[in-house]
């Protein structure tokens, strides 16, 4: 039986990312696409690399066209999705791949976002280590999902560990992220020009603005209870996807490299996702494009007494629409893995 | 008077921008250029784009080609330009754009390097802090001038003024650096292909033991005296040149961003080649390439008590061949920006 | 049933872009993976990128490793290949992914490859034109394929319908290409660092030397009988994959655009992975990274009496591996489009 | 004696890089900068690579604010010069980096342009051979200078000489263009955001509907007085700037290589911005960044009966800037080269 799906927001990146993974879903399929001006427009038009859906065609975006589906994804522009989203029936599944369910706390929400709050659903990254498991049971049978940012994502996964076992500080977290701009959506922005982008980097949202850092904070406190506190500082580097995250955080007093590398071990050791690389070895960027998968590697700085995590991930794949399907199996009740690749395409 | 220079090792790229940056020097003159596999050839056929060194001729690395100038840059691979340095006659300029004389810890340069210390020379970043002044002082008629890592250089000149005003914590620094391949010089290593690279971003010396740390740790230490920690990662990022560089540091109880503008205004606010942005405002690595310019932003993030400077610089330019070019002016006895571009070629 | 496959020359590029597809065709599997100087050595550990066969360990290149599997695919640099293929079974279905067996004429061969000409297979471009039909009836069956050139299947699919229908001349075409580095595969040629290529481009092979030369003179004869000429230049540009061919022909007195359309769509109309733009519309290459996809976008130009034809393709997967997989289902007597994606991977 | 100098339309790409390159000038300075949405801020804030001008304070681009210069230098988005243009004192140079003062024609102007004809001023490019000699002779002492479009300047530099000669026809030439995105300015167009064009490659402007192509012709016409064709398209590449372009001719029957460097070594054997490289070498974009430099590289494709002729050049300096001010030096009775760089900042 085939899952009819709607996608709210098709001709973004997130959204385009949604169609072109469906289609390789065995269970999944989209039957309706929305969007704002692209309306009457066909997705061939709109995004021609999405073949397989060129002859879907936009309709606006309005809670009755998106009704009458099995699972709605909304990939829409952050503030727009709450008001969307308390339209729809109870019984749909509805995954938003926007900020506007993430965050548990309306005062984090009052101080990173405008607008109003929509209260938390239940967040899109089943992997990550909460109290008594990790978020997957939370997912399975849901009917709100709230996908991941892809930032706090990759932070998350690379601490989460580590955090719970009490083998790093909770406070005082490092993190840098090499960043593609696909992440910032199809935009316009000037700093987000070729001319501008292309052999140069820039930091952004420096000094503890960015969105992506209460998130991160709630994550790690899914298992301790406590938290705790992070410097997070994206760089805009010159290419199109991906996320390159460096995260450290102080070691306690007892741990060694044996130590942390067991319980990442114990973390991820059986996911098919997320996956730690050798002693010595550390994953780009390139390794995980197209796939729902994130890559780590790990060294502990004995002189600097810090534990660093490289992260690598696809921004629009484990950090949103891969996360968000990956999410909304469990949710339906099908393999977790259901249509997601794993392997990347490199170079 | 011109002043005539040789440049050993002009077939590399740290090399061939001293040739670059030379050409526009009033006074300096490059008289002789040396390489090992490229002699006999001319720099027009080995550096395309130097045309205004086209005809030179390159001859072999030998200490006896390159006395009878008055200045000699050496632009060799680590650890060859020790014994070179050595039978060159005392009262000639020697500037080294290697590592060889860089580190005053024997203790230092084996726990990072191969093959033989051969002491340190006179720094050759002239804005650094140093007790009771500024490198600038010891650079003037010095004979022998060590140029900095590149890297250690961005750190270095961005975390300077706060730790040597005790605003920051000089205990666990965290620095992550977006930086490009020329930076490993002109190198035909499988991650530094442009396959790998392109579309990609990978961290590499993770974990404490890049060879710049002990280099940064020395620099923080000229004020304060003490020896601090950091915990330092490069990102291999597809840009060819530049390096920006997210710089942390634990806030003193005392510190606020009044306070911390006033202390780099006081320390840089006279620079020609150093410049603090508005608040507000960060650098992109577009506006430093090509010229022997760093500029810094800086934010602090109080949820997180962490100052965050972000440095751009070329790391060719400010970042080695600006840098000696500079230092051997002072050296000289010529106007400091004697021939140095302060204008980045963006976009 | 599964099919059982072995490749041939893993370690490389267009071999990790076999193990890529295959990994995702619903009848084939891999079973034995080969390489020369990686033998002992894993999948992971080589092919980071490729989770999903990880765990399969290099054995070496040989007749015997390769004997025993339904099918052989050899990724093997050119001119290896010809000695293997001689020894393996007649009943194994083996597709060269290299040159050895594209050129019927061992003039051609000798004219541009070094070392000895081993004859042709049946060419692995099933959209082509041939006398009577396409290639693809060829592949029906067929126990030998050599998939093509990456940029002679786009060039060769860019005017084969226009060719073919008399629209445009034969002699004087002129084509000149955007391509990425990974086409020259895993290599750390100078020219083909990171540092050279990001920010730069430069044509190679110019003036009529490329080997796809006589390759593209070849395919555009299959259905006139004539040989042709044409002016090809490759142009390195700093994207990973890829490649963008402006192809021009000059028209015959007759030949219009709504003629030169009408030709393109009888031709392709109905094939899954070409696909032509509406008039107006050209591709970008990010539209067919990933995915077995050429599209081609037409333009009359009236002035200067040429037609011009742009087409994107991404050089490992139609260019090469898809190719090959098209082809090898077409042999095997699968469906055509088993397991290949039509989905670019943008942006 | 000071020149003093307005560039209006400072904001801009072509308007930086004049600042950039006027502030190597060792005669002109550039005393008043003018924009239109940037009136009142800095220049250090809207463009802060040009840190030697950041003081400047924009004002509004008017004729009374641009009269009482020596010289001024029009950098305005097309079709808006003319009208500026003619309410300047006859007595000032002035040179206009826009297109509205190129075409001598003004059915090419219309055919190609909206807006009203302003008629030709002496057209910038000193090397471009003329009936009798070459530009450089009109440009000296005049008033009025039209700076040529970067491609324009590339392939007709590119050609000239065999044209001239008579070595190639002039008749159906055909160039493909690999181009960076600044050549169109400071745009948010979503083709030209760093997400679209990151890893991508995409022809426009295809057919014969480039605004380039009347000037090429033009610029072709001027030793045969003969008007040929083109096939011309210009490749969007990642690169931020630059051109390589690819140009080709068919050969007249007399033509060989032999000749063929000939005609060239004596067109730009003694220019100092113009170099053909030795038979076998073909240059890179980086080889020419940041310089007035234009490189060229030549082939004989004997089988396919063209002339290739390969064009590196940076578009914002040989290709627009470094033109004006080599022109303007003329005009002005400077030396040509006075304040032009010849090296390229490579990698």
């Amino acid at each position: 039986m085939v899952i009819r799906v709607a996608v709210a927001g098709a001709s973004g990146y997130a959204g385009g990312e949604l169609l072109r993974l469906i289609a390789q879903h065995p269970e999944l399929e989209v039957t309706t696409v929305t969007g704002r001006s692209t309306v009457g427009r066909t997705v061939g038009e709109v995004q021609p690399h999405l073949r397989s859906a060129a002859d879907l065609v936009f309709q606006d975006t309005t809670p009755e066209v998106l009704a009458g589906h099995d699972a709605v994804f909304l990939a829409l522009p952050h503030g727009q999705s709450g008001a969307i989203a308390e339209q729809l029936p109870d019984d749909v599944l509805v995954v938003d791949a926007g900020a506007d369910h993430r965050l548990a706390s309306e005062a984090d929400w009052r101080a990173f976002y405008p607008g109003d709050w929509h209260g938390a659903w239940t967040y899109g990254v089943p992997e990550l280590l909460a109290e008594g498991g990790r978020l997957r049971e939370a997912l399975a049978g849901t009917k709100r999902i709230a996908a991941p940012g892809c930032n706090a994502s990759a932070v998350s996964l690379a601490l989460a560990p580590a955090v719970a076992a009490g083998l790093v500080e909770q406070e005082d977290l490092v993190a840098v992220l090499a960043v593609g701009p696909s992440g910032a959506g199809r935009s316009t922005r000037p700093d987000l020009s070729a001319s501008e982008l292309l052999g140069s980097a820039n930091a952004y949202a420096v000094g503890g603005v960015h969105r992506h850092t209460p998130e991160i904070l709630q994550n790690l406190a899914l298992v301790t209870g406590v938290r705790g506190s992070i410097s997070f500082t994206p760089v805009l580097v010159p290419m199109a996807r991906g996320i390159l995250a460096t995260c450290t955080a102080r070691l306690a007093p007892d741990a060694d490299e044996r130590r942390l590398r067991a319980v990442y071990d114990e973390a991820y050791g059986d996911e098919r996702f997320v996956h730690l690389l050798p002693a010595g070895s550390f994953p780009a960027v390139e390794h995980a494009i197209g796939a729902n998968t994130l890559l780590l590697g790990l060294a502990v700085d004995t002189a600097a007494r810090r534990l660093v995590v490289v992260a690598a991930l696809d921004n629009l794949v484990k950090g949103t629409a891969g996360a968000a399907i990956q999410s909304a199996n469990l949710a339906l009740g099908l393999p977790e893995a259901a249509g997601l690749p794993i392997d990347g395409t490199a170079p």
